[in-house]
């Protein structure tokens, strides 16, 4: 089945929106990308993942941007013409230049492209098997750029183990995962790598802390090791697609399951307010 | 003017050809490339770089791969269907699935990507002026895949102080250029960065290391500092598209200019052997 896509002011199927050569993606993955998901013809946090695009967008030297609200009117017709119940929007900046070379400094213009999928609510009970692999990425996770492809080898190695995500170690030092970020809980607290270029600083991990503290759970932006992920008492995992799962094992081995309470609670909180949202705005 | 291209067994123009969303250079980067130069309807040194080609394919898992036969017959036919007295030919072969997620397990196709374009041999005497700028890059340097943003982001900081290249360091070693390798000259030794994951092992790079040998020039593959680089009898940037050449100025400060014979000995050299290709086969 196909994608609904968008792409500069055309509107089509992933069969037939194509993508021309100077659009940089294709020799430079010269872009940044967000995404989001909904349903009803909501799109969940849309104004955080606006805002996000927007931001990174800046951060790779694009300044003729669509405006914010631009971009929303763009977006929420693809989601109409969609008209899917339950969708997976994806949207992604990038460059343009006729002839390949790597300077973006004769670049133009930007290309919008666009795709809307079908998607399933993640449950909040479905617990992850997780790998673990070395941080090989760049310095600057922090942005969203479409240069994925250690993310593409990790979680490729992911699947090939039977398993779900991948996690990111630099040296002792867990990060991320391939496409989420990944929290602890100890003692009834709770641990997240903080925001700086070595993570993605994800809207659900944000809105993970904003249900620590709704629920009154302490929590604190500080990297953790390898060995206390594995002694950790819950692991959580977050991303737009995933919002808030656990985590049963990681290579093979057994994790966390010490404090199902306060994981339950999160998880629940994260799925409940998205379920909500429509009814909220 | 449009750049020759060949996509998947069509022929055509950069205007004509265009990209599925399921090719995952779009969404991920997930690919690899390599370009030549060459003139008279002679790929330069074409089995180097197709080998490297299919060297860096596998090393990120694409299995289902044209021979080298099969690539070289494709190269050479969109060199005569070019049909310019000196070109560019650029290609590269990334993985394809229908749908984006992360993973590659699923993918059973790959695409291969061609395109060629007019081009001006690069003279041996032209000097550059270079700037420095901290190596951000990933650790998989040495495969040439198309996640180039951070060389992207470095090319245009270059350009934007009217600069030719840029050369990255990590902390106080310097391992490379944006889109070159970059050796140094002292008290007639060539100093360049061992082959490791920290710089791609350039293929023009090799044939400077086969020009000191055939000169009786000495070089070692040891790394250098920034401060050696800056008080360098000579620098030397060697790449595809320039082959090999002098550097003047780094950061707006005049470097090398104290061993031009040693320079000019191999820069000519290595001209030469290009120029004399079309012979020698």
């Amino acid at each position: 089945m196909s994608m609904y896509a968008y792409y500069n002011g055309n509107f089509g199927t992933s069969e037939t929106i194509k993508i021309p050569l100077s659009d940089r993606a294709i020799f430079f993955g010269d872009g940044v990308y967000d995404a989001a998901i909904g349903f009803n013809g909501k799109i969940y946090l849309e104004d955080e993942h606006i805002s996000r695009l927007l931001k990174n967008a800046r951060r790779i030297g694009i300044t003729e941007l669509p405006t914010h609200h631009e971009l929303s009117r763009i977006l929420n017709f693809a989601v109409s013409k969609a008209d899917l119940k339950e969708f997976f929007i994806y949207f992604q900046i990038t460059r343009s230049l006729e002839h390949r070379e790597h300077s973006y400094v004769k670049c133009e213009r930007h290309n919008l492209l666009v795709t809307v999928d079908s998607f399933k609510t993640p449950s909040p009970n479905k617990r992850l098997s997780l790998i673990t692999t070395e941080d090989l990425r760049y310095f600057y996770c922090d942005v969203k750029t479409i240069n994925l492809l250690p993310s593409v080898l990790a979680s490729g190695k992911a699947e090939e183990s039977n398993c779900d995500e991948a996690v990111f170690h630099r040296g002792n030092t867990v990060t991320e995962c391939a496409h989420s970020n990944i929290s602890i809980l100890k003692d009834g607290v709770l641990y997240t790598h903080p925001t700086d270029n070595l993570i993605l600083p994800g809207i659900t991990r944000k809105q993970l802390l904003l249900a620590c503290e709704a629920l009154g759970i302490r929590y604190v932006e500080q990297a953790f090791t390898l060995d206390e992920l594995f002694s950790a008492d819950e692991i959580l995992v977050t991303s737009t697609s995933k919002l808030c799962q656990g985590a049963y094992s990681i290579d093979g081995t057994a994790v966390g399951g010490k404090d199902e309470k306060t994981s339950k609670l999160l998880r629940d909180f994260m799925y409940d307010r998205y379920i909500n949202c429509n009814f909220k705005s």
